[in-house]
């Protein structure tokens, strides 16, 4: 097949007539698909099924004596930030366990940092700016929480090897209004890239010109690998953070939200000990405790980072064949055409999909207007507003094989007739 | 035993001797006792030890078709929101689902209002003040999370009915800065009072200067009754705000740390269903939702409002026999002396202890120097400072009966002695 722009207006709108009537053809079918969230699927909750009896004849004791059914230990049981600490490279002396999602601890942290301040600085609520680097595309809800306190939202664009980091250094380095980044450096959502080693090591060399600037390192998917044995590795922002003599910039997170239950597993934040001192002096405020019950049923059954690891490559089998089977799709219907590229993500939850420009909404609303649902064109950018139009997250882990490969073959029609439509506007 | 105000000097120094060798004698015993900590002991914790494997063989679908595995559903399952709302006497509807812990809970409903208001009103931050009413005695964590804000707190005098309602009345109505008072309304925390049916008929009346002023009532002890059968009648604060055409001045908190494990149970909260959609709209940018599975295990575990009823007839048994024999130790060794008066409360997990002016820090002390740990002199006042000096918390729940009971042996001892020292002073 010819690429879509060489095309004369003449085979445009005889294309567009054949992808028309397969359109229409998809839209009899009636489907109801779902590619939107990231979401693991029924088939991966249940690796996790021996969780709710694994308490069931054990001594409810952690390896430090406490009893986890009662009250007490703010920081976690030890053996939980070990498995948590393993799971981000770091010592358990710079872990704190917290509740049932990272997503709430990294809220958690950004409004410590509002209420309170970091370290001895003032809180960020005193300040008449505060503003947040956005490497995009990105997620959507790292930019939902920016939002809600008000701080202005820079877009970073991504490169293959992660952020944009002349401009990152640019505006950490010279504006002391910039307080935070986010960043998913391992398996992006959406993208799926890993941050190159020279990335991290530009992370852990910034010089910011706030002292109460932080990396919002969102770990998500540190293991989540779709090839086990054959990984993406990710450097330790952490230890190069200490190398560069700056311990104290970084504030990792993970959960496994995606290796047990999403919002019934437990997550955690590493960071320097001055900075979990320092969260530590607000948390004992906030609670006498995360579900430490929790944390002891999650170390019972994977026992440590091995058996988590292994647990992941069970995860791996299922999601392999559907990132492998959308892949296909999109190779076989839109490989030749250029009038879109995606990722190739080795892990993670996420294929980022560049249409046209201008063509992002229209695809999606075409799609559900067709039964299959998309996440929102524009939600991988602050304020839901992708200024190309261009950016699709598609999110292939929940729906059954068969289903997301109907989604994709849809999908791939729509991507065809709105650029088609596109070009025939142009001539 | 006559009263120890009738005794002359002789008499006193006789006594005082007498008591330096009996608490001497307590001194060599070498004991390590607890009745500091408001925990449930280990017999309790067993009560709902079929809670880890409850799940065991059971479909994970909530009533409304919901996964309880999978990410979703901000306010919680229904059948959880029917449960926990039964337990507060109020409609599914008026409640949501929190984590782990009522505190969590409330300090959060504290946060939210300082970074983003109530129902529109200015957010706390910015106001140049905001005063806290704070009934004395009280819960030391309520005092906490008020002092970390950096909110002014005005001790309001408890009486056999609750808070004096003449100050409550007068602050709430008149002065704008005040934003909201602590309240324990049922066993009160510590001195175990129920509030009046006529207290809260005053609380639902009350005509804020603030609008956004709110009664934070912390109903921890619903269900947690010593006789049950014969248990005592809080008045349905929420439905009395409704009449008195007051509905939005309430948020009610309750959980299940101490009905199934403290820091693995689940909390709640609830509201008018205005706050509640307030509440949601914010609560939105923070978590995608709180642990589903342990709000099915909650459920499936009790079933309903009558089966956590009779499940707190068990905790009763263990508990009663510890207050009782601490009342009686208390009967015997200082009812005659009028040096001491303490509450009888028919529920919850303290008694409320008032010594002479003066002398509760040398209580505890000399306790803790013979191996008996007290809740810290002062703490059930705000900053930690008792004025009169004279306030003890009793937490009978923890320790096995027989420790509990030498406990408050050498605890009379100390009592007698602290007092007989004070009045040689003054002779």
């Amino acid at each position: 097949m010819r690429a879509y722009q060489d095309l004369n207006r003449e085979e445009l709108l005889a294309l567009r007539e054949e992808l028309t009537k397969e359109y229409d053809a998809w839209k009899e079918k009636d489907l109801s698909l779902n590619m939107a969230r990231g979401k693991p699927a029924d088939a991966q909750l249940e690796l996790s099924k021996g969780m709710m009896t694994v308490l069931g004849d054990v001594d409810l004791i952690a390896e430090d004596g406490t009893d986890v059914r009662n009250y007490g230990v703010l920081d976690g049981i030890p053996e939980a930030k070990r498995l948590m600490g393993d799971l981000m490279g770091v010592k358990p002396s710079q872990t704190i366990i917290f509740g049932n999602s990272s997503l709430n601890t990294m809220y958690d942290t950004v409004a410590r940092a509002y209420m309170f301040g970091i370290m001895g600085s003032a809180p960020w609520s005193k300040l008449d700016h505060v503003k947040f680097l956005c490497p995009v595309p990105g997620y959507d809800r790292h930019f939902g929480i920016t939002a809600q306190f008000g701080f202005e939202m820079i877009p970073i664009p991504m490169n293959e090897e992660g952020p944009d980091m002349d401009l990152v250094e640019n505006y950490v380095n010279h504006d002391p209004y910039v307080k935070g980044i986010w960043c998913v450096p391992m398996y992006s959502n959406p993208s799926g890239i890993v941050y190159s080693d020279e990335t991290v090591r530009r992370f852990a060399r910034l010089n910011p010109a706030a002292r109460d600037f932080r990396i919002f390192w969102d770990n998500a998917y540190a293991i989540h690998h779709l090839y086990p044995g054959k990984e993406r590795k990710l450097l330790n922002l952490m230890e190069e953070c200490e190398k560069a003599g700056n311990p104290d910039i970084v504030y990792q997170f993970a959960s496994t939200s995606k290796i047990s239950f999403p919002g019934s597993g437990i997550a955690a934040i590493s960071a320097s000990e001055a900075n979990i001192k320092d969260i530590l002096s607000r948390l004992i405020w906030q609670t006498i405790g995360y579900d430490k019950i929790n944390q002891f049923r999650h170390v019972r059954f994977f026992k440590d980072i091995e058996g988590m690891k292994k647990h992941m490559e069970l995860h791996a089998q299922i999601l392999r064949p559907k990132f492998e089977g959308i892949l296909d799709i999109l190779d076989r219907e839109l490989g030749d055409l250029q009038i879109a590229s995606w990722t190739r993500p080795a892990g993670g939850y996420f294929i980022s999909f560049n249409a046209m420009e201008g063509c992002a909404k229209k695809i999606v609303s075409k799609c559900r207007e067709a039964g299959v649902v998309m996440t929102a064109a524009g939600a991988t950018y602050p304020y839901g507003v992708d200024p190309a139009d261009s950016n699709i997250r598609i999110a292939p882990s929940f729906p059954p094989l068969d289903e997301i490969l109907l989604a994709a073959e849809l999908f791939a029609t729509c991507v065809k007739l709105v650029a088609v439509e596109k070009l025939l506007e142009e001539k």
